[in-house]
């Protein structure tokens, strides 16, 4: 019988988008933190960020309840789109600890 | 000779806008969080609140070099303009710990 270990995955990515609805992408959030202890969105574009800058804050409300503090942190990503550079933000949040 | 004692001032509050540079504001930010431990920077519409994100992804690389490691909460504040109410983001800018 042989054993194998699969190659580390790496952590699944929420895509925002203008029209995403942030009491939807804040739920899809929770569910990311609930099964891997922190959630990853990516956004390109200011209608973007918008919403998933929303969708956070209706998650902390979402977790407050709980005792869960959620923080976020945004960073720079450099992505390629058609063929063309293109920065987006991705969104790490996680419990405050 | 009498003292006085000064009644607690509110924190001082970044206005962010949608012509606001993200690397003058997390210039800002950074004061903020020198003199005071935490920034604060309100925003009211998408733009706003993309120049901020921006912003706060900056603040994180000038933090980093000093082994700070800043993280934001974002919360709704409802606010009024021109007797209409809005809603703006209000974001906690501070130090991981």
């Amino acid at each position: 019988m042989t054993h194998t270990t699969s190659p580390p995955q790496p952590p699944p990515t929420l895509l925002a988008a203008t029209g995403t609805a942030p009491g939807e992408l804040a739920g899809a959030i929770m569910g990311q933190i609930r099964a891997n202890g922190a959630s990853f969105v990516q956004a390109i574009g200011a209608g973007a960020i918008n919403q998933t800058v929303k969708a956070i804050a209706i998650a902390r409300g979402y977790a407050a309840p709980g005792g869960q503090d959620l923080i976020c942190t945004p960073a720079f990503q450099d992505i390629q789109i058609d063929g063309q550079a293109r920065t987006s933000i991705r969104f790490k949040v996680e419990p405050r600890g």
